[in-house]
């Protein structure tokens, strides 16, 4: 028994043919083309390439689970609204159903990733887990109890849109100080920005001599060559990112939280001083029980991977 | 078919006889001793007058529910800190068990609450329900896709521990910038406290001529008589009271959302600014289906009634 699982980017679409117990069994990716009509061929093609990729009939898997940005409409399948891909009001379920002769479901690219991570990841022999991911924004999505959690209108476990600092950046979201202004990617890059405009001597400015060229590494790269500068812009980011990670523990106390992105690259650059500040602000610092925090494991195969397993957890 | 709850509080032990719909069929209430021997004793006595008042034998009943303050562990019953009653690892479950020959399970008040409201209170009706107690501190539960949601570890939805002002305020529990330090009854009466000594001139010292003196109604009173400073007090209040709803609305997105405590008797005054600010803070603010905000309908009897019907939700 097999799944077709889709993760939609801006830039690829990936496809995988996935077991029932979460293992990838051959992928592909193809760039992603605009236009609805085109993103659904696209689809239809990068499932096809999984299937020879593995050996495996397109035709003969049980359905097809879309990982879409954006905005989406489980109940209908429909993209309502994908900025980055250009889709409004898309019946993107319906329209891959039809090329490839199979039932098709759609579900958020953060929710996936997260039934990903769950399934055959970081969350692999426990039953509930949440998975956030530090990128442009922080997208998060959790299995509680063993099943997708949404929701009551699948709008729910927008975490990056909590606020931690009131009255503080203004978000994307319309809130000011929401976590994700400050412990996204972006959000450490602009506080590095900020950093070097306050502090024209920071050995910042010899790594990256102009503000553009700022990425998510460079405070890190800053700090171990020793700038006072750059790690206390890292300290006040693990500072933000503990905040908002200990505020979903002491709400949802899952059993496993894992934190996926880029930055996550730094492993224990990243990872200690992390856990150090849990260890100050989780309501059960003292419980014998806690969240078990974690890099995830699936990369960028956690999309497709929860994407096709998305009928099972539902 | 009927069930004893238990709503164990500092000051007295209310009981009640429910049927498994959640309708209280009788109440009684006596002042809680101190001691857990004691309290035990309270308990099942409290149990046997609510007995008589409801016209039904306690022996008769399915179980025994207890709602109780502070840390528990409901997996073996045991109260292991209620700080505010003297308990320290109380096996309150077996000891009920044996005094009234009946099954017997405990629960955090909060969740039991939680549950009570969503049975026979505000979330009749609905699958989703999250009550917010606005108090000494700031208690909440849930009651997700029909049951109640605690977390792995049973220490779940401590919402009024997460921080929407970091660095802000010393709470409780050791964070700085809780919620709870700002939208409770108590962050109120602190809040308004600080405004009067900086505005001596202030109607607030008219209605009370001391600090000690401030309740949770003073600042709508003195706003109500068109004093600037109380109102001002209590624009910052709905702020932060809205952002800590909207954090959780923003993850959850519960069909309902119920809030309650003395502050809740202001109405519209209180709910009226509230929701014109959630409209903003709201990831969906613009999504046809929102969670619904409304005020806690059964008062003191939502522990009785969620602690009765506990072993049907769990």
């Amino acid at each position: 028994m097999y799944y077709i699982g889709i993760d939609l980017g801006g830039t690829n679409v990936a496809a995988g043919m996935v077991d029932e117990g979460g293992k990838l069994l051959g992928k592909a990716s193809i760039p992603c083309p605009r236009g609805s009509e085109a993103i659904a061929d696209a689809i239809a093609q990068a499932a096809r390439l999984a299937g020879e990729a593995a050996g495996l009939e397109p035709a003969g898997a049980r359905s097809v689970g879309l990982a879409s940005p954006g905005v989406i409409d489980p109940e209908k399948g429909i993209v309502l609204h994908a900025f980055n891909l250009g889709l409004d009001n898309v019946p993107l379920a319906d329209m891959l159903s039809q090329r490839l002769s199979l039932p098709a479901v759609l579900e958020n690219d953060a929710n996936a990733a997260a039934l990903g991570e769950f399934v055959s990841g970081a969350g692999m022999g426990h039953k509930s887990l949440v998975a956030v991911t530090l990128g442009t924004g922080v997208g998060s999505g959790a299995v509680l109890e063993g099943k997708l959690y949404t929701g009551f209108n699948y709008a729910g476990m927008e975490s990056g849109h909590t606020v931690i600092h009131r009255g503080g950046r203004e978000c994307t979201c319309g809130r000011k100080g929401c976590w994700e202004a400050y412990a996204s990617a972006t959000g450490l890059i602009r506080s590095t920005r900020e950093a070097m405009e306050r502090n024209v001597d920071s050995a910042l400015w010899r790594l990256v001599p102009t503000l553009e060229e700022v990425n998510g590494k460079t405070p890190f790269d800053a700090a171990q060559a020793g700038d006072a500068v750059a790690q206390a812009v890292l300290d006040e980011y693990v500072e933000d990112l503990a905040c908002g990670l200990a505020n979903l523990i002491n709400i949802l106390q899952p059993e496993v939280l894992c934190i996926g992105g880029g930055i996550c690259k730094q492993g224990d650059n990243l990872l200690k001083p992390l856990r150090a500040a849990l260890d100050r602000e989780e309501f059960t610092r003292d419980n014998p029980r806690r969240t078990k925090v974690c890099v995830a494991q699936l990369g960028n195969d956690a999309g497709i991977i929860g994407g096709a397993l998305v009928p099972m957890y539902r």
